[in-house]
């Protein structure tokens, strides 16, 4: 299965091409909007003020309410857009945004409005993408949940089952310990007060892939596989699976998970602190990982920059509807780019 | 330019297929000869005392000297192996080793000796590989240099500019700060001493990279591509690109690197918390990434396991040698897989 | 450059992603209409009576008139469909068509309405992302033109020099001789009067490619580049290479084009009987092949063949518009996936 | 699975290596030597003098007799090379060889010996890798035959059932009707006399394909995955499925093949017109086609041709030992290469 992005923040829509969905799949189109909805903007004011529906349109591949086999096109359309804000400033390279390289790559053709098809609007699309991946997996057992692991620095308890996961996923700020995410909240909203944002990380868990999926070499190990749908994602700078960079404070005799024979005869290791890797192939525990996001990069501050067409120094001051945090809207987007890399390792 | 590595640790031989090497290239055999040798086992008391020359041959793809732009074929013998260690404990799996995932993966048709294919001793092809990548890197202004950025908890000086990598390419020990790496080195055999390992981490930056590489989506943006390689890499677990984890403590204000037009015309970021990368493209910046690596899963010590055999609980005492931590010995094979990832990113 | 399709022959729309297109193109919609007209059904009694305007919507990818180098959708509507015509055939295979085999393959969940994604209404997106193609292709000087070889037995005369072809572009019918045209036309509309169909074959030729692209390994060689895009095109059953099947009837001392300097300095080959490849690489001459293009399977005949639903026998009277020939419509998709091989060729 | 190949005709040897062979096959390095010794050069005067013993050294991949599921790498050594004959004409393009397009792509630097890497002894090679999928298939039911269908013009029996196809294996000249075969050997042998080669044709079945494999997308279609591994074998310039190029000649009623259910409940096509192919999926009947193979572009006649250092007209002799014909060579090289294509449409 492959998907295909398309589309920008202020163009008409975005939408995606998923190639090789399994033929006779019935949609679960609530389920589908559920994920949609726990990224969509515009909910309440620890998100960007643009209000989008981001209800998804089928354009192809789904016939009689099934999936045929043939590459299924969803399209988001964008309705609340305000592109003059970016008028002003089309020149000048916001700080820590893609402005300046994506000027460069593309000779200054890119679509500025908004971020263009670098905006984190294009996950809207691939939330809808993961969605579908996710119903695969379920039929084969796999399960993919996210929960805030921290935000400014602030922690939520570690993952640890499946079921309180599943709990989070419904609640509004996605965090397993309530009052931690209440001073995620708090650390946000005041980081908008200042003007400012703030970065955080997601830890996310595939539960229920069998042993022996993947292969040690080049393209076939499960991490790579893994990072490459998961650095796809805007924002994301790191990504660490089972102990992750503890592991580089650990000896062996720490990090070597103790393997025994369970009740039902299965192989398990004690800890997991592999992330249910080995070699680059799954061991049978649940595969886990944790991404580092980056601040928003647009914020109302006054910040130093380039003008890029007169390839001189300038002060910058933004206007435009923007996100203090993007991690809480990220969570189901960590899921969709898991969900699509467990459907690859699985061979869908 | 594609690799593909072959062999076995105890094998007769490692070896890597790199096609689509440009024609024409002086290989420079003294400057392949210099990486291998820094990857290579036997050298001191804090890696195993395999010893192996790890002398290169190449079986095709130069002829007179020069690279013909055919696939380059090059084979690197075993010389010493010792695989009646690895008779007694063929059944029973190595904590924290593909042993078990692998059992799975292949029916048990892997070779054990060693751990087979999933050896650490791969990594000299990979090395290989990766010291021509640098040559054909070097006639583009492009330079890869790594250095220990930790070992157990115990920290080197963060990496700011080339020269003093290069000059830590040229010690055995290959950090900024060798009084740090001296309490590494303690450390590592104390570790050694308790039949123990220990994990660490590598920072590495590609120096000279033109903006404009790369793109937003999956399998185009730098991070994914740059990821893929290094996940490739027996013993990573985490990759960071520029602040990376810390990334989650900052606010946008912090992260934001200001610009600013240099004396000589280019476009500058203050302080490089990118990475050299935004929106998954470069931005002209070096390109600056940190890999944790776990602890050798092979250690002396009792440890408790599976016998994959009778499938039922065991306890294994390993012999054999190994290393009591990998991480200064793979320094140059994580410049060996940015060195290609750099290549592929420039469209080599 | 990669092209993604999607859509169906009865659903709302057919599409295609384009990835990797240059920015900053300035496209000309007009030669893009030209080519989706040359395709486009309804025109005459040459063709089915199903009238599309086949106008392309652009939903991503170009800003102010300009390509923007994220990925560039299209959308062509479908507006005259006649689901009702396939229901009662609904679980009859059609004979020579994809029906028995996608029901094997999608389990019967394929959508079976005017062929679904099977059908040739999917080449109006091919020719929309061709037409982009060549556009870029105009600005390194490479030229693709196609033209009917033969139809039923009947040949045009043999392709030779870029203007002729230019000149057939412009023909309802697409023949270098008209008279030959005429009597193809002639054997068409007797098939077609027989509730019969007729294949034929198409020769083209890419104009301006440099010398020393591709490269004699496996999914590199120009020869199976172009047969990937080739094949990709519904209908076409075989392709050939600058002499192609005559090779077999030759000796070297025919086929061996002797090689000569030409007066701007140039290397040519005087008969071009290798269609300008040799050894996987292009020879600086024009890049020639043939396809052959099957009869439409879709004919009004009683024939014999299979309910898929019961697994008997079973008497099919198709109703449904049809084409009585593909091959006159099939020139721009022809052209079009050469423009896109010939783009990947080029690294494009 | 995926092969890549190395070596030059005068390099030390040639090999490959196969990623993805399933663990646990225990190889039958006896029907692989039959495949090599088919191919094998030497053996008769309708062959290059040129002896090669061709065994193939297994050196990864393989232990204790069974794949391990790990790279698998196979190397011929090269042990009959007369370098010197190719000293004198160095910068001499052979007409018709990849000599000049090489000149160009590789700068002038690739190993211009007995073609280097672009040499029919890279077949070689190819052929292990086909003998192994071969063993892959024949676990599976599915096998692989195929015959020459005409050499200059002669025609073979059209091939029909598995079972004569399995007896031509055994013959050294591979034909159904050894007559025919005989009318070919002297066309062989004329032309070398006449210091000349000629061309021909290879038909090839696989047998045993289940219905529904492959897709009707760009790198998923049955003939376009063939297309590919048949293109990347020399000399090979057109490739046609199932009635080929004779599809140009039919009417729809001819060329659909009436479907029924045969006596064991399974759905057959009455003619297989369609090569097992329809819509780019298999259907279920054998996977036919026919390739076109060039005359060997090295023959002793004197050549018309280009001097490549100087860049002016020149006059070659060439010296060597050359094939007169490389069609019955080649039958168990596009068997091998129709292995491979069939281990990737089932997914191996």
């Amino acid at each position: 299965m492959k998907y295909t992005l398309f589309g920008e923040s202020h163009g008409p829509a975005v939408g995606v091409v998923l190639e090789g969905v399994p033929a006779g799949l019935a949609l679960d189109m609530e389920a589908i909007q559920f994920d949609m909805s726990r990224r969509a903007p515009g909910r309440n004011d620890l998100s960007t003020a643009r209000r989008e529906a981001d209800v998804p349109h089928i354009a192809s591949g789904v016939f009689e309410g099934r999936t045929t086999g043939a590459p299924l096109c969803a399209v988001v359309e964008n309705t609340d857009t305000r592109s003059k804000d970016y008028e002003r400033t089309r020149d000048l390279a916001r700080p820590g945004h893609a402005d300046y390289a994506a000027h460069v790559r593309y000779g200054g053709f890119n679509d500025y409005r908004g971020g263009g098809h670098f905006s984190g609007r294009l996950t809207a699309a691939l939330v809808f993408a993961g969605a579908v991946a996710k119903q695969i997996l379920a039929q084969k057992g796999v399960t993919v949940a996210a929960h805030i692991s921290s935000v400014y620095g602030i922690s939520d308890d570690p993952m640890e089952e499946l079921e309180p996961l599943l709990a989070a996923q419904k609640k509004d700020f996605p965090v397993l310990n309530d009052e931690a995410g209440q001073r995620m909240q708090e650390a946000i909203l005041e980081a908008k007060g200042d003007l400012d944002s703030v970065g955080g990380a997601i830890e996310c868990g595939v539960f229920g892939l069998p042993a022996g999926l993947g292969a040690p070499g080049f393209g076939q190990n499960a991490e790579g596989i893994f990072s490459q749908y998961l650095f796809a994602v805007p924002a994301v700078k790191a990504v660490a699976f089972g102990a992750g960079v503890a592991f580089g404070l650990m000896r062996g005799s720490e990090a070597n998970d103790p393997l025994y024979v369970d009740e039902d005869g299965s192989v398990k290791a004690e800890q997991n602190c592999a992330g249910g890797i080995n070699g680059g192939i799954t061991n049978g525990m649940p595969l886990t990982f944790e991404v580092t996001m980056r601040p928003t990069p647009s914020i109302a501050r006054q910040q130093f920059t380039v003008d890029m067409a007169k390839n001189e120094n300038a002060v910058l001051e933004l206007k435009g509807r923007h996100d203090p945090c993007v991690v809480h809207r990220a969570v189901p987007v960590i899921e969709a780019a898991a969900a699509l890399a467990a459907c690859e390792l699985m061979g869908v």
